[in-house]
């Protein structure tokens, strides 16, 4: 493996040597699940134009895999604790998340996501203490001189990196909560008046009630919940850099911000020059799919094929849950004739979920969920052939074929059943195929609230699901237009921009690179504090002056009267 | 003539007919001057493109010239005066600006800039209507079916056709005075606390009271300065649409804005999804002089040349001003040994600025400023031999040779002299000159601000202007090396974006004709109203709240108390 990596790091720098373009070092400071797989896009494209990329990852890492092929160099770092204790900790958070959350109650609801978000916070503050405080770790990335640090800026400490190795940032992000980051370190405006705040579920046309709602939630977000201990980071932080300073600071100082969404999925805000949306990045045009699941998607018909994907976050749906959604499926085929279902692989967690064919596979006894690449291999070799179809999907699982884009991107897939998560929204997006949205935590109501606003989606409650609604809504976006029309309306958009995302990603990655920053596209807005930025000074200034001018005017008044008054008084005496 | 342009357009119509790309029909709004020179590179492109481009222009027009083998379509309709009397009028104008206005006197400054935008808002809106009421125009251009209406928004008329058109309509734009339509009609916002306001002269870096200038400026534009007579124009678009609606609404409804910034020249401030920086769309790389100029260039040496201009609307120069300019430009050969300059040509005009030959032509007895192509060959023919270089800088311009890129792109150029204009400071920031700034009106200031914040340009003041100044300036630009470095970083900025501005600039408006407009972009603040804008109601709403609860609390305290006192004195009684 070793020999493997070298000789293609070896090729990449020689194709820097001999290119004309400079060739550039970049260190990573990644999040795990989804947001892995988004940025590994860029690192892929980085890698493709001959920059060297170096990703810091943790002995416990979940997705972050050092051991593949990748021409991506790992630097790994010990973890607190063991990957599956990290992964059990990250399951344990969903699952709070999806189902100890009561929906009904804001405060309480909150005040467990919060909960969940300070363990998130002390795991990362753990691994960036394990980086920043490991002497020869630290050295080793100095001697490396990298000229750029592209940081996944929902986990801290990308920031701090790049301030003590002392070279440019720049950050991807989908979004953090109220766009905290986004305003206090990025300098985003963010009028509660015609943009959701992010969590609040609404679209950028808002009833008064909505315009109320939308308004508290941004002052809650704002003045009470905090993302992370804000107050230990800002310590952390102001002891490794010798100085008093805060986190919100340290990330200010960002180069450009690359947000993973776009004007299709996102309502339009206002910006700043150092943003750019490029959502959708991780987007393919379909391949030609294998000879037999071809054959397996062509013998649906003329009624399509519905792909059904919950992301890679969620590994232990309940059981009763699972067979309510497996017997809406089972339902299509009979109901809308031979409509035939492909399952999205959460190929990187080697966990599958087969939702469709566990209704079958469950009735015959063979399997039990979640699946294992050794379970399904097992059930595989007992199922009889009565089972084809199911049989060329495991097959396909097994064979780990989990090309979604080509999946999605089949003209006989009519409708895509997902939990809402960015890069599966962003999918459908891209192939233009209308969306049954149930979503389970994080901005996935959100990206689901906004495709149905869009008129591309349905939404359902995971909660308070029931196989008659997922039918219902499945027949809907089907079988009425609109869906399909509005779904390939936010793909042109999509499609029709000057350059894509992707290439504008790498373009201001490299762009940082090879100007040592992009400070021409930093708001001025930065060096204020709070009161200048809002010109609360100026005010304060101007009505002084006029109070002042009034105040000398009345007084003047005042002692003509006076004067007047006084000689009347002596012409009255007199 | 007519038949060169026909055959042209009907190339164009068989490119459109086999070309896989779909052609558009656009129809043109345009404003004179260097607005014309900066709309007409995206009409060439679009033509270049296959696009069908009809402009729409009056027989008093004075640069837009229908008599050109352009394959630009014009459409003429009658002016009320004549092409003389209009260009009187913009002579009379600018000179008012220069001259006549008080700089030291805010209030009598923008009075009297005000009386001048006054004039010109009557003149436009006497233009729109000769289009809009005259039936059989309009008439013809309803059967044209164009896609899209490209308008320069600081001549109001374009939106009233494309809402009459019932087409989507794209804006092209320096700026207006306190970015008014920007903000009213376009939905940007612009804090006054790190913004520098258009016509304020300041940066982004801002002491306290020039924060408080900057916030009276915006005050002053906000709710003094009217750049045209809203009411009328108001009455105008209500009387011709047959509804009540205002200028700013209708222009509200833009689908994109092309601003003729970028910034390299503009500070970063928040902008809008269908916002779009295209400044210095125009520049073109620098192409081989003739063999004759090459020479001429190359007998600079070692010291190179200086390019000097004063843009196109500068026509009557007093003998005064352009002798004491002549008396500096003269000296530099002497002084900084064999400085040789070369002179923009205002060629749209037909009418030459030489300041440097001047001196010597002048002193010569030649000539008398300003100077045509007659009175210039006359010279030329009297001249003798001992003026080689003025015969040859002669010869060019008589041959129309202006190609400006061409000359400020040639290594051997030392420094622009500007007056500032837009088109002028982004052809020097694309081939990296340092400037000496001389602004005389509207934006000029501004820009000359900006580059001299940025290190790239020193600034003069034209009414004070000594020949001293002049030199010691220039002098300063071509041997302090951090000018020219200056000028190559806002060049390299300006050269390294995704993609170029011109490129952006036809982009998006093929992408408003084929989409029929871009809804998506367009944030939703425009169906707010102003109070809804800033959530007064919901402030005030949410205040009612707090104060409906506080005062029940303190109701229930108050009554709580009583009963407690009321208990209390009863059993006291008792």
């Amino acid at each position: 493996m070793s020999v493997k990596r070298n000789s293609v790091l070896l090729l990449i720098q020689l194709m820097c040597y001999f290119s004309s373009g400079s060739c550039g070092k970049v260190l990573v400071w990644p999040t795990e699940y989804s947001h892995w797989i988004n940025i590994k896009a860029i690192l892929d494209e980085l890698l493709q134009r001959g920059h060297e990329v170096t990703v810091l990852t943790s002995t416990a890492s979940i997705l972050i895999n050092p051991n593949t092929t990748s021409a991506i160099n790992f630097e790994v770092y010990p973890a607190p604790s063991s990957k599956q204790h990290l992964e059990e900790h990250f399951s344990k958070w969903i699952h709070e998340w999806i189902y100890d959350t009561p929906k009904d109650d804001f405060w309480e609801f909150y005040s467990l996501v919060q909960k969940v978000f300070k363990d998130y916070s002390d795991t990362i503050e753990q691994l960036c203490r394990n980086v920043i405080l490991n002497k020869k770790l630290m050295m080793k990335l100095h001697e490396s001189k990298f000229d750029v640090v592209l940081a996944d800026a929902v986990g801290p400490c990308g920031e701090l990196l790049a301030e003590l190795l002392k070279i440019p940032f720049v950050y991807t992000l989908r979004f953090t909560f109220g766009y905290t980051y986004e305003k206090y370190s990025g300098g985003l405006t963010v009028p509660p008046s015609y943009v959701p705040i992010v969590m609040s579920e609404l679209s950028d046309q808002m009833t008064f009630m909505e315009r109320v709602k939308n308004t508290v939630y941004m002052l809650y977000f704002d003045f009470w919940f905090q993302i992370f201990d804000v107050k230990r980071w800002n310590q952390f932080y102001s002891e490794v850099l010798g100085r008093p300073t805060t986190i919100y600071e340290t990330m200010g100082k960002a180069d450009f911000w690359l947000i993973r969404t776009y004007w299709d999925l996102e309502f339009p805000r206002p910006l700043l020059p150092n943003f750019d949306f490029v959502g959708g990045l991780h987007c393919k045009p379909a391949k030609p799919l294998p000879k037999e699941m071809e054959e397996f998607v062509q013998s649906s018909g003329e009624n399509g094929i519905v792909v059904f994907s919950l992301g890679t976050m969620v590994s232990n749906m309940p059981e009763e849950k699972a067979n309510m959604i497996a017997f809406a499926l089972a339902q299509i085929p009979q109901k809308i004739h031979c409509e035939i279902l492909i399952l999205r692989v959460s190929h990187h967690l080697h966990r599958y979920y087969i939702l469709p064919c566990h209704f079958f596979l469950f009735r015959a006894g063979f399997l039990r969920a979640p699946y294992t690449q050794q379970t399904l291999s097992e059930s595989y070799k007992k199922l009889t052939h009565n089972w084809t179809t199911t049989i060329i999907l495991i097959r396909f699982l097994i064979n780990n074929f989990s090309d979604i884009d080509s999946i999605l991107g089949h003209p006989k897939t009519k409708a895509f059943i997902t939990h809402g998560g960015t890069n599966g929204v962003y999918e459908a997006i891209y192939h233009g195929v209308p969306m049954v949205g149930i979503p389970l935590f994080a901005d996935q109501p959100d990206n689901i609230a906004h495709v149905k606003a869009k008129g591309a989606a349905i939404r359902l409650d995971y909660r308070t699901l029931t196989s008659a609604d997922l039918l219902k809504a499945l027949r809907m976006v089907i079988n009425d237009p609109s869906y399909k029309e509005n779904a390939m309306e936010l793909s042109r958009i999509q499609h029709d921009q000057p350059v894509k995302p992707l290439d504008r990603a790498v373009f201001w990655i490299e762009f940082v690179m090879r100007h040592k920053g992009a400070k021409h596209l930093r708001v001025a807005a930065h060096d204020l504090s709070w009161f200048q930025y809002y010109s609360l000074d100026v005010i304060g200034f101007l009505l002084a002056c006029v109070a002042t001018v009034m105040f000398i005017i009345s007084k003047c008044c005042l002692f003509c009267f006076q004067m007047f008054f006084k000689t009347g008084k002596k012409k009255k005496k007199e």
